[in-house]
């Protein structure tokens, strides 16, 4: 890592020591972490949302504490009284089955509890929550069912880091003035090798996960796919392929697109990805550390579904389905560019070290990889019981999976199972894409 | 068949009989067919759209003759002067790669050109391939092409027929007189067999269309899926058992329900599938027959993904993939109640004769049959060359299929590979489902 | 008249005949030219509505029939049975007080009734009308609000003669073909004379109907007002000249537009009034003869508030009040180019013979003079009794008048005191301006 | 004043001072009342928009700094730099001949400038104007416009003071925790006496400003108009008499609705006046200080014009006009319930202590009274040169007068000639009405 993030900043190098920790360590590590990616806030950056699929960064604080207040507080610390009566209301996101909720459209229409009061939340929520980890080592009858809620509350927590980054991203892209959010240091840049086609053998092949170890219910049961075999990429797809399609008229020529994207590219008159900005008849685009000149040899980022698919068909390739992703990724350790390197942005392949020992680069981190494979229940999914089988099962419709984590995922949270979903016209997150052909 | 429909009227028994005809007059028994449709119409019907996904009659008419004119006519008969010169831009329904189009949710704002004109159109079209059909056997240098072309022509113009009877369904019932289409006759109805759970054996099946003979491009190629044991129902879910989920509180419980499907129920205020009514607390629907009492013994209809999925949830169960469904209706005739009965409405199990060797009633006809199977490519899709590959591949995106036809469905356009397509929330078609569950 | 209009043609010259007439033969010179006007349509134009602001003819038809049926028939005609008994629910437009009715938006959606079956009932109504209006003159003890209902149901019809020319023009001029209504004479079209600036005295002026005949009760009852001396031209604003605003940047300079005007030029990217096209570099404008060369001499045309008020300030001008215009207009004949004359479409100063009498030119017919006057209550206004107090008085708000009828006004529909309104957006009318200036 | 509001509370009494006060000493009086304004204020507060007609509070207070910026400090104080390049941008209301401006329904999108940032500009600004200001003593070339644009931008800050309120009001009141913006006194409410109706004169009268001291243009020039005598209610329309028209039916009967106004009601379910909500079974509504339960003592408030003029029309009455409401008013001292009394809420009839020389209360302050005078231009009426000219004129379409100014106005902004305009579904404006009838 070349260069330094302050005190009090995002993505600090903290994020891959959990492992070993006791469960009230990891419990305040994640915790504090939450807090720390949002120290370089302004106050104002923690009350608005730029769009309805943004949460407002102090939304996500006082969520993320209702989720541990809801599924661990209310029915297993005796004695627990809410800090709120009306915050099961206004932080529930989609718990339908535990009341209702404040429209998530109006997320942003809340100027109380304000961000002194969330904080005061978050403090109320952790000493609790601290009492309750307490009573588990003096042998709680719930321990079991408390520790897998604790880890997926978690996990939880970890997917709104994520999603704080994102959206902070947003928040700041949207404003005229375009402030950065961090100052950030610049990778060295330099060209990444030429893209390896590397041979997959077909047959069957069991994905999912079946073994120990924390995982979301949507990644269960591990179970049997049959794969033709296929030719899956070394690297992701850099910006400078991806300004080549654009420079070809590729936003032009419908022949490319899936009729959603097509309509989607006119109605919204789509040039190039989110962020991107021509200046001067250069091309930039923003960052967390502000606005940049396009680093051509970095993988290209903020694109939706449908601008992944049409680069994979103008490139006569196409995108992977998740199986023969995570088949591949298999061979490749968890690690890469996550946002404990800082960077909080992609990187060109060499940047963050890799394993040398596989074909492949920047598989984990970077970006999000679009693959061709709607978001669907596995063969034999059983969602979780009770309000939190709510959690995942009943967004299984009309959504994309990606694979491998970005930049701004911790590292900690990733595994190779692991299913990422969003509507094919999303592009606030940071997704890219690797290509694949067939054999 | 124990009703008669009128000369003129829709789904003249002459359906299955085209297998043996020459080119020539399967081209014309087709295209007859279209307009035998229309036979009942007012002029006003032709003309209006209920909803974007509804076309006048009249543009259906137009758009089938186009196709021909397009992708038959003006490449391959020497000579040929299209109709009318804007009829390229009014009547092209996708296809960028031919040119600009009139938007679709103004199809219904074409007075001009009339029905009269349009019955001219059809004419002129027809004659001139006649003249390219004869043109065949004379030798054309082409022949093969444009024979097979003209199979796609004539299966798109089945579609069409199938999407004019739902398409004037809509438009008839969108009408506060609720005005019937034709006078249909009623099956009788009697309680059907209490449903059978079909043991199927898991492992690896090919699925697909791999033999000679018609087929879409999606529905190619052939290929291995492994799919673990299931079970599937002998028979299609009825009204009375829908029924029985809506009594119990089924739109008013979340829990049953995707969250999209949720979001649907609640906005849109769904209580019922489209085209129930309840009239002096009696639940009546809108078929082509005008208004009726509620069958409970047919086949539930006009239901869409959500509710399918929320039924099957309810009812502890779940739907089909469509691989699971394809190798239960392998062992099936292509044989029930098809638009050729004169129903125009899903009925009873047992008032069309089926084999008596399967122990599946009315996997084919009656209603398509939702799968939990999104529309995706199948391994090593190609789409068709030059425009044509618009016609199905742009479309797999957010769809899911559903498989087996419906009651307004050609026989003979049928077949057990069939893919159709729609979106979750879509419910004017004859859409309804069978249950499955894991073995 | 240079030009003739064959049998069937909407326009007849009838239209100032009935003066004379007894009450029965207005009742059916009125009703027939109604009908007059729809011949040259099409049976599709009868069916469609292209905006929610216009209405499919055959609705037009067939609520000035219900009119009858609700006002006259139900509750004179002893033992009167209505037609059909949901057709007070279709055909109602906004009489809130006589019960429920559909969707202004959605009259386009109504197949049925059909054409034919509208026309029957306009005969089921006649003939009852007839009978009705035959009890007067044998003494019915009702028979002055009859009759006073009567000359308001004339009147009403004759305003949808005005609203069918401007929603067939709206019909046709949607459609991509660009058809004509019908075949009609082009007028000689030379330079009109220069504007004249008539200076016109201040002081109290009575304005308002006072007087006996018809009238609605919007323009009642007669009031003083106080004017400032100012001066009105001698005719309209030409597209000629309107052109030359256009063509300085008008439709490009924020400093002419009201605010709301300005938001509508942007959001609708206006360039110039509705119905022009450039074609070929050359200005067309689509009319009821179909597509034409823009004539420089005549009048402007289908301009709404917006733009006359931006040419207005444009030209250093302003619109006049109603109030200035009724009492300039008070010195010239009820003369002009009005439907009869059969042009159907405004033409230059000295086309339709005038009054020498006067310095003004067109005040009456061509175009609907928007004048800078709010919609709004005479002092001491009243509307009518019952549910017809809902004809007028319920509209005063948010609109803007306009005077002396148009092309498609029928002539002895027309007296000075008339008062017509539309939203300030509206431009589907054939509405122009006249200046003014303080003196 | 029986209540008394803490330092750097809303309101303070030095509302009624300013008018002995030297220029530099009045400009930062009212510079200071709108800190003082937010001062209660949380940081999030600041920040959001609860609909597009709210700013929120830092954009208020950072758009009337950009003013005095615009139209003073840069053309007239030598060397003046502009605090930042894009504010001109980001705090341009809507002078489009100043430039492009930021989108009015994404000002709650900006979380920078921080509040803290546009405090900061307000100290810059005000540095320089006192710069500018000092220079005027000293023999400015351009001393007088540049004095009378002073009082343009001091009035304009005060109109943005009520405007603070109102909007502060809305973002808290769409929160659903409805907190209150400060702790506020409640006044003893005693029955008010019965309405009187007081005969006024008709004839000629002159209205408008046309004497010395400060006006904006849009109460110029002073003009003759003629009346018919009327009879003016002497106070306010209260609660208790609102909510008679509320518990007979009066939202549910169209007959007292004009035709936008019920479409209003039935639209937007409409059961009473903003801010009221029936909590277990008693009316309470949302104020300043919080939830209260209702003073049917006290004026209404809160209603549009739609529904003044249904409850007018309800009880047999009328609105007045604004020329009825001025002569009437023109015999009251501008004395009354304004923002100086600390109430910040409408108050019955006799707690702010009155003239007893007139039969009218409540002619100014408490609400702004809506009158049936849409908003025109009084005759001869010419805006402002140059872009202060955009100011007021260009609003002069589809919206209603208002006058007399509310319990948000401060008292030194009030004059009888002046006219506040809103649109006439408008409701968040402290708004009511008194009624008026023909005599």
């Amino acid at each position: 890592m070349i260069h330094s993030v302050g005190a009090g900043a995002a993505g600090a190098r903290d994020d891959i020591q959990q492992q070993g920790m006791g469960l009230l360590s990891r419990y305040f590590a994640v915790r504090q972490r939450s807090q720390a990616i949002c120290a370089p806030l302004a106050e104002d950056d923690y009350v608005i949302q730029t769009m309805a699929d943004v949460s407002p960064p102090k939304w996500h604080l006082a969520h993320v504490s209702w989720f541990f207040e809801t599924f661990l507080l209310t029915p297993f610390l005796q004695g627990y009284r809410e800090f709120h009566p009306r915050f099961a209301y206004l932080f529930n996101s989609y718990y339908y089955t535990v009341g209702m909720m404040h429209p998530r459209p109006q997320r942003g229409l809340l100027s109380r509890p304000t961000v002194r009061e969330v904080y005061s939340y978050r403090e109320h929520v952790d000493e609790h929550m601290e009492k309750l980890i307490t009573q588990l080592d003096a042998g709680h009858p719930d321990a079991e069912a408390i520790t897998a809620r604790i880890d997926v509350g978690l996990n939880h927590e970890q997917q709104h880091q994520e999603l704080l980054f994102t959206d902070i991203k947003h928040i700041l892209a949207t404003n005229p003035l375009r402030p950065g959010y961090h100052e950030l240091g610049t990778p060295k840049s330099s060209e990444p090798p030429a893209v390896g086609w590397v041979d997959m053998p077909g047959g069957l092949h069991e994905i999912g996960h079946g073994a120990d170890g924390f995982a979301f219910d949507n990644e269960t049961p591990a179970h049997m796919v049959f794969l033709n075999p296929y030719r899956l990429a070394s690297r992701l797809v850099t910006n400078g392929e991806f300004l080549a399609f654009i420079e070809s008229g590729g936003y032009r020529q419908c022949e490319h697109w899936l009729s959603e994207g097509w309509k989607t590219v006119q109605d919204e008159e789509l040039q190039a990805p989110l962020y991107w900005e021509r200046v001067d008849g250069e091309w930039q685009h923003m960052t967390l550390g502000g606005m940049r000149a396009l680093d051509i040899n970095a993988p290209v980022c903020h694109v939706s579904y449908y601008e992944a698919d049409a680069y994979a068909r103008w490139a006569g390739k196409r995108l992977p389905t998740e199986a023969e992703w995570e088949i591949a990724a298999r061979q490749v350790p968890v690690r890469g560019n996550f946002c404990g390197e800082g960077w909080l942005h992609p990187v060109a392949a060499g940047v963050v070290s890799e394993s040398d020992a596989t074909p492949f680069m920047q598989m984990y981190g970077d970006v999000w990889e679009w693959t061709r494979s709607p978001y669907a229940p596995y063969p034999g999914f059983r969602p979780l019981a009770g309000s939190l089988g709510e959690y995942n099962g009943k967004f299984m419709c009309s959504q994309m999976v990606l694979r491998g984590g970005s930049c701004a995922t911790p590292s900690d949270h990733m595994r190779v199972t692991y299913r990422n979903f969003f509507y094919p016209g999303d592009r606030w997150q940071f997704s890219g894409l690797r290509l694949a052909e067939d054999a």
